[in-house]
């Protein structure tokens, strides 16, 4: 690129000069040889000849913010069937382009929508053989500034989002040029994952893709996943403030492995060692004991567990929620649930076009719930499975395979997705869990669930510093450790109970893909810090 | 406390029975015992003779969401005047007690919220000295329940925040006991800082505080301060999705030192090393090549900076943004100033409550600003100072204290605590940022400053990565360190720019605060990590 080049900046109104334009003729001439392209000789010997196109087409110097253009309108690619018949500027991605004799077929990308450019001579328009020539050769992914007629077609271009017009090309300048050789093409990485065997089957391969996540993230599916996740987080802050949450932010380094002290990564903090949250669980119950009342908390939490699986990631973003309760714990759980069926009802409601451009590139089936969601005691599950033939414990954990049995099996059932598993056994649970007032091989405890994958985990937590120190040393905790976790009961706490939810989780299961890491924008895992 | 005991759940509509309320007498007084107070052998032989309030006071047994209770229904201590004349349940704080004989008067605490409650002793009203007593001995920062009458004052209290109505006590019960001995007082975390030489001096030093950062949470003036935290955070996020942005979560863990090396938290991840994140502008550039747009991300950075100073935090939450613009990075600029000025607006009109609350405690000088804000360039700030006698160099940075000089200059002369300074020399800013096509001296870059101190510093990036090597090696740093972050820029990238704000500082300076541990609920900084 020409970045201490001194050219005369472009003044708004003007036509470039006809020096400035041959300088950018010449600009981008150089730049095609420095890609290696066959034919830049030819090149050379055509911007020589005259050109009817001569300063509507070449590169921009670098944009370095000189004055020029800045009143220019632009209008986006999604919303050009509004302009049919008018002059427009875009701004997008060169996606494909193709030069063929006269014409060049060129497809513009911008966010999720593309749309068809057509560069064609004509001399009362002003397109010369050499502007034609100049776009097929722009690399693609190259960033362009097109003035173009909106025109309708003859029939709808079914390879492109806007079927119903195409852009007339009149000048094509390139804002930022990619170069010639990508590590992947997004054209590849957006092709739709389908059983048709005469389908064209290049795929890319989630290493690749995640090794160039700047290219992989252009496809309209990343696009709309990650404005999708944005809409999850949204949704959980608005709707809880609404019912008068207040949001927190917890430390993320702390001084000592809470949670056992397994799985937590150590940071070297100055002269000693500090550990990185795993959770911000104890932060969320000491607002409460400090009057906060409700508060969430989405911020990233760190699990140092080498555990290479679909649905693992050593960093990921919690969504946490902690609230006091008058007398009983499923005022918090009634809370939660109608939490998660508004976020489903306010993704249907307004990310359907992101839902539909996921849907097809990926097989999506769309998500099942119920209002109010459905809630079962864990041993209507452990009956669930007996009948359909699998030996469980009453007093164990459900297996990962066991889950996604049991998810299949409600959604059979009851006809939902999202369902919420009450009362799980005390022995499965952590040792600030309270019991059951009933039972005591029982805790006021709760996983809730999405398409048979656990997305939250919750219980009513033990209030009172006595008990909480009694239930730690039944489960062999050294109380030394969590001194500091029991004190802040000890000046008055009111009952509460909470959760933690994955966020990554909520997306993925909510559309129904296959992995994780598609839905954090720079996934973490034990073999993967980069980039 | 009682966990273990087995007590007859109260039924919601039956009054406790006797035998229920002789054990929760027992209870109270089990408690008081072990409080070491003195009169609890008075207290025992006192509940053996007739109590005409048996089964209206005393300690629930350890909540656990038993069932009982669910449908009764709680007022608000804030709302309570517009119950005047009812019988209302409250679920509180004991802010404070004092029995005299046969009255007590109390306060109830909610959040920022105070009441006088009044426990009388009177037959009708059924309520006996030994309940009055009771409640005289109830721990401080205890949470209790009380059913009582909502009255008019004959004159106002001026020591509560609801002053013209008192509660008059029915019944009372301990829902979680304080601790006797609390290491701080929230009546003395309360106290205004006032220049009152008669004024009572009993202060609580910041460790102490922080220290106890569960009780000095309490005060009126912490609960209004992180509600307007979350308020920041709030507006900051709704004024940039209203404006097109898309939120990203960024990598906290990442490979290398990206910003030099200096001053970073090192983190033993698996069998190697990775680092903490200094910011997420890398990760803000990557999501707008990537076609983004435009991106916010609120969360955790953290500076291993042994900077022990009112203002330096090593770990902090980030508010961060990145645009593309068209053709000029002021758009950029301009929207970043326009954020602000409707964040200033959203508190005021949302948080004037709150900011009233913090002002009880500290000397607040109300926050003015411009709308839009006031821009001056970097030259512009220099000869204010050379005219107020100061010695600056055209291409230093400022120090600190001319920051401050600057912004008491600039209030006396615009009238604004917020402004902001564009047109940074070159020499001052990182290798990444765009110089002026105009002056080679000279840069695209901005800092933002609220009460003379910086809250963002933000540039327009370098979008070429030819442009960028040359720049990198000019400041002398290892191309091969930053490969990835140069080459996620040669696959096209729009020009942009963005900014990194620091919300524990922006809110310390919109409230006049003194010192960032004061906006930070678990501050960390070199000394501290607990709690």
């Amino acid at each position: 690129m020409v970045v201490s080049e001194e050219t005369t900046p472009h003044v708004e109104g003007d036509a470039p000069s006809k020096k400035a334009a041959k300088k950018a003729a010449k600009t981008a001439e150089k730049q095609q040889k420095k890609a290696e392209h066959k034919g830049a000789s030819q090149e050379q010997s055509e911007a020589s000849e005259v050109d009817v196109s001569d300063g509507r087409y070449g590169s921009y110097k670098l944009l370095q913010s000189d004055g020029s253009y800045r009143d220019r309108v632009y209008v986006d690619v999604k919303d050009l069937s509004e302009k049919a018949g008018q002059d427009v500027w875009v701004r997008a991605r060169l996606h494909t382009t193709r030069a063929k004799g006269k014409q060049c077929f060129a497809v513009l990308r911008q966010n999720s929508s593309t749309v068809q450019l057509l560069i064609s001579v004509n001399d009362e328009r002003k397109v010369s053989k050499q502007m034609v020539k100049f776009t097929g050769n722009i690399t693609k992914e190259s960033i362009v500034d097109v003035l173009a007629t909106v025109v309708k077609t003859a029939s709808p271009i079914e390879s492109c989002a806007i079927k119903n017009h195409e852009l007339s090309g009149r000048e094509v300048w390139v804002v930022s040029a990619a170069k010639n050789q990508l590590p992947l093409q997004v054209e590849d990485a957006s092709r739709p994952e389908t059983d048709d065997p005469e389908a064209l089957k290049i795929r890319v391969n989630q290493d690749t893709r995640l090794d160039n996540r700047v290219l992989d993230l252009r496809t309209p599916a990343n696009q709309a996943i990650f404005r999708i996740e944005a809409g999850v987080c949204r949704l959980f802050r608005d709707i809880l403030t609404k019912r008068g949450f207040v949001e927190i932010h917890t430390p993320k380094i702390i001084s000592a492995a809470s949670e056992g002290g397994a799985n937590v990564f150590t940071v070297s903090y100055f002269k000693s060692n500090a550990y990185l949250a795993q959770s911000p669980q104890l932060y969320k119950q000491m607002a409460i004991a400090a009057d906060f009342d409700k508060v969430f908390t989405v911020g990233a939490v760190f699990r140092a567990e080498d555990s290479n699986t679909h649905r693992h990631l050593t960093e990921f973003v919690g969504l946490d929620l902690e609230m006091s309760f008058k007398h009983h714990y499923h005022e918090v759980v009634d809370t939660i649930g109608q939490t998660f069926t508004d976020i489903f009802r306010g993704l249907q409601e307004q990310y359907a076009t992101e839902i539909e451009i996921v849907g097809q590139q990926y097989k999506v089936e769309p998500f099942k719930f119920l209002d109010p969601p459905l809630r079962l005691e864990f041993p209507q599950a452990v009956k669930m499975l007996k009948e359909a033939g699998v030996t469980v414990g009453d007093e164990d954990d459900l297996s990962t395979p066991d889950e996604k049995l049991l998810g299949r099996l409600i959604r059979a059932k009851y006809d939902t997705d999202f369902y919420i598993l009450d009362k799980y056994p005390l022995a499965v649970r952590p040792f600030y869990t309270m019991p059951d007032p009933n039972n005591p091989k029982v805790s006021n405890s709760y996983d809730m669930f999405m398409r048979g994958e656990e997305i939250l985990s919750g219980a009513q937590r033990i209030h009172d510093p006595e008990f909480l120190t009694q239930r730690a040393k039944h489960h062999g905790i050294d109380i030394k450790q969590i001194a500091s976790y029991i004190e802040s009961f000890s000046f008055g706490c009111p009952p509460h109970a909470g959760g933690g939810i994955g966020m990554e989780r909520v997306v993925m299961l909510y559309l129904g893909l296959d992995n994780i890491r598609k839905t954090s924008l720079f996934p973490r895992d034990p073999k993967r810090v980069t980039p």
